[in-house]
């Protein structure tokens, strides 16, 4: 039978091109659907996370610290439960890693009333700048050698692999008949890599950010 | 409970640098099980394909040809069936297009006997360097442009697509416990590309190779 909704949502993504300014993804979205019996469900879900090709400590703080400042306002549990669910949301199995080190990540948010969470909601969105283009304008200018652009494209490579492999948006927009597919492989970087058998040597910068992705870390206590 | 089982296989993928150089891909497998009342069952499958950058129909006869006479010497049925198959496997849905101009494919071949299965199968293995090494010869030493090469990464781009998506094997390796991940990615290209929009102008020979594959071609008849 039919099932009458509604939804809507923004998403963005940002694949840089230097490998010292991170890739920084967003979306928050509404649903509505009405019953059978004329009921009408509602619910918010969204998230900003960061998935960085090396690991630069301040950034990462500054980025959890300025989201969980938008989340404290409204309730203190919040950060602290939509932080382990976007490290356990972004996590690519087959890898063992999280596609980044994470930030906040909610769905099917309906209580306690809808006023309240579209002003969450409205907090998380403020917060999408100024998590991240300080980290932009810090970096944008930074040189980086061939090694660093080729590190970043073989993260890019996992990134592809979490996208098109266990990204619910996108395994849903696949199989929906008639969906806009480049609206939802616009989430894919410019370019990728893959390397058989890649392991960058233990203590390196690239070791670093490994480590990070397998053993998520508490950035703001 | 326990599901005594042996399978073993032998899969390889080529994807050259030259775009004038086809991608190509085979794979041969044997399974055996031993169901719960000590039946055994056993099947052959694999198949060969074929992944041309730009349509080349001369070397398009010659791929399929050298396929359907190994198939033929067994039984004229088989290389217009595993053809067709071929051309349904490695369909992306959500584009519209197959992976590449097909070949052969097939699975649970369990008849007319297991000898015979297996001569065919050691038919369709010995055809694997008649099929592409002239196509390798022939183009290796093209030269080529930075746009046929732009074009080449975007249709890596596709061939990712499909092998996260859509590949049994993949699939199934992925969600294996235990498997072992670098031996089953190692079908993705070493670099891959993905444009917004993407759309080659109408008679282009980019749009030419788009055209077979969204309808796939008889190439022998």
């Amino acid at each position: 039978g039919k099932l009458p909704f509604c939804a809507m949502g923004v998403s963005s993504v940002i694949h840089p091109k230097n490998p010292h300014v991170p890739t920084m993804h967003f979306n928050y979205r509404y649903f509505e659907i009405e019953e059978a019996d004329g009921t009408k469900q509602w619910w918010f879900g969204g998230g900003t996370d960061l998935t960085p090709t090396y690991l630069n400590e301040e950034d990462a703080i500054h980025f959890h610290k300025t989201l969980k400042e938008a989340c404290d306002k409204h309730d203190l549990k919040l950060y602290p439960k939509y932080k382990k669910w976007c490290d356990d949301y972004f996590y690519i199995k087959h890898r063992g890693e999280r596609r980044g080190i994470g930030g906040i990540f909610f769905d099917d948010m309906d209580s306690p009333s809808k006023e309240e969470v579209f002003q969450f909601v409205k907090s998380c969105a403020k917060a999408v700048v100024p998590c991240y283009i300080p980290i932009v304008k810090k970096h944008c200018h930074d040189s980086f050698t061939p090694e660093e652009k080729l590190w970043q494209q073989l993260r890019r490579g996992r990134y592809v692999e979490f996208n098109l492999v266990y990204d619910r948006g996108t395994k849903f927009g696949l199989l929906t008949p008639g969906s806009r597919i480049e609206s939802i492989l616009m989430s894919l970087p410019l370019t990728a890599r893959w390397e058989y058998m890649h392991n960058p040597p233990e203590s390196s910068k690239e070791a670093e950010i490994l480590e990070v992705l397998r053993n998520p870390k508490d950035w703001v206590h």
